[in-house]
């Protein structure tokens, strides 16, 4: 028998990328005319079938959750994985998950994977190369064939989806007044790069903070992590550049990089510099000192997500398409990290 | 359109448990006549086919794997998904994780789901009721139908199969005897119940490396764990309860957790109290003091079931079935935590 063609044959026989397959095969008007029809004859050849969605979607129901994450590592999608398989078992429903490695290529081929019969829908958090990409055309594509999917997280405002988000200007604003009310002067935040929505979300919060209370902003005091296989000595030369007694981090790990930094410069946490997380991950509970934290609440979040994606799925086909957002709220946990 | 049956509706309906269900297709001896007669008549009178594996290995080749895992917070599976996804990925496949939440019914269901046309074979680590249980007919099925299955790391002996291990006695020896050689007398264990076989083999090797250097094996000097949600207060009354100057903790939770309870003992890491720990995950090398711990390895752990499985899905039909077990190194990495 003939194996199956996949978006990734085509692409490496053509020598284009994913993405102009699956444009091209979708009849985006982003390809020239000739590649489109090379594209497209070469499918039909071999019959590549990029609309067996519609086929599995009338054909049967799997009771099966697709979900697919940037990464795994980070404990804050593993709560939101705990989370979805709680509401979906509840209800009936198994879950699949995959990983995008945070790579656009992987995100559109395990999307295509999962949606040729496995699934009935989709829980999603954008993959950062998408995000800079800033082409969701796949995103899209499963919306308009029908297929339920819901966002999380790194959510984006182009697809017209249900979406699960935490307010991460609103959690950042209450890490940097929760510093000023413990008498910080001098807060330096530890954040990613701007295309990743959350770094730059709570960046902003961080700023806002500072800005209602009557503070300076400065931008040597916003340090924007890109590699992260260098986390450790970027924080060390940031710590060590500034005098602060305060650092709101916007993930866990880069806050207890920053509690070593601080050590290894000689001064102590909390005494002589506070230190705030986000995300309240094992790392935050086990760390000595423990971590205080703005809590992301990853379960609830799956929870929710879970429940929307649920709920379209068992709508009656006659009820109008609707999109809801469900701002799940952080809360501020306080430890040994804080006075 | 009528749904599609599952065991666990199956089992709902009739009142039975899911392995009965899964036992009674299976025209098991273990199943009573009755039972075994009511389950087949149920099943066929739905049109519930359990052999499905079999008519899709015939059908198609999905180029996807199934990884089955007990839990997703410890880091040690997460590094073994970024091994097989690594090798798999060269190797043009995709894949598919599930979470069995160290439940028997979940491990039978999510494999039922998987092999109904979703995946090629299956990569499983054994969920901690199916070791408690010793029930493996699930596992032992899907390889009598043909379906190439890799367990690794929480492996058993009672299934067939290719199987990818680390040493866990040599591992645990390596680690008393570095704190041995580093001048420790009253060396204490902290591991799981005995029916987790990693827990009783590291047990076992804390056992063998006291024995060969003349010291006397103390009951009390190992605490076996159950309760997961107790194990600050457990480690922190053990290590009250004793005199210990090293504590060789099973995974690197225990190991964080204890570095705290000999500081709130009012000892400090490493001058009073040395300690080390298995799996090297985000914990240990973000910790103060960063912890040394023994190496799982377990990105080459998945590298090579990877590469296991892979084998056995190309290999030709007319080669004889043989399993490898693969044994990988455990390594040593020296921290803080250590004098």
């Amino acid at each position: 028998m003939r194996p199956k063609l996949t978006l990734k044959q085509i692409a490496k026989e053509l020598d284009v990328s994913i993405s102009t397959v699956s444009k091209s095969l979708r009849d985006s008007p982003e390809i020239g005319e000739d590649t489109r029809q090379k594209v497209q004859a070469f499918a039909k050849l071999y019959n590549y079938k990029p609309n067996n969605i519609a086929l599995s979607l009338k054909n049967r129901k799997t009771k099966t959750i697709g979900v697919v994450i940037p990464e795994i590592v980070h404990h804050f999608f593993t709560t939101v994985i705990s989370g979805i398989e709680h509401v979906a078992n509840e209800k009936g429903y198994s879950v699949i998950v995959c990983l995008s490695d945070n790579s656009f290529d992987k995100e559109v081929l395990n999307m295509e994977m999962l949606a040729n019969g496995s699934i009935d829908g989709f829980i999603l958090s954008v993959a950062k190369e998408t995000m800079q990409k800033g082409d969701y055309h796949h995103l899209i594509e499963v919306v308009n064939q029908g297929m339920p999917l819901v966002l999380f997280d790194r959510s984006v405002e182009e697809v017209p989806s249900d979406k699960v988000i935490i307010d991460d200007v609103k959690g950042a604003k209450k890490a940097v007044q929760c510093l000023i009310d413990k008498g910080a002067k001098n807060i330096g935040i530890i954040s990613t790069v701007d295309y990743i929505s959350v770094g730059k979300l709570r960046t902003q919060g961080y700023t806002e903070a500072l800005q209602e209370n009557g503070f300076n902003v400065n931008q040597k005091s916003i340090l924007k992590i890109e590699n992260m296989d260098n986390i450790e000595s970027e924080i060390s030369a940031f710590v060590k550049e500034s005098d602060f007694d305060a650092l709101f981090a916007v993930n866990e790990h880069f806050a207890a990089a920053a509690v070593r930094a601080v050590r290894d410069k000689g001064q102590k946490v909390p005494d002589d510099v506070q230190v705030i997380g986000f995300t309240d991950g094992e790392l935050s509970k086990r760390f000595i000192p423990s971590l205080t934290t703005i809590s992301q609440h990853g379960s609830r979040m799956g929870e929710e997500a879970a429940r929307l994606l649920i709920e379209k799925l068992e709508k009656s086909p006659n009820e109008e398409e609707s999109y809801k957002t469900i701002i799940v709220e952080t809360g501020l946990i306080e430890r040994e990290s804080t006075k």
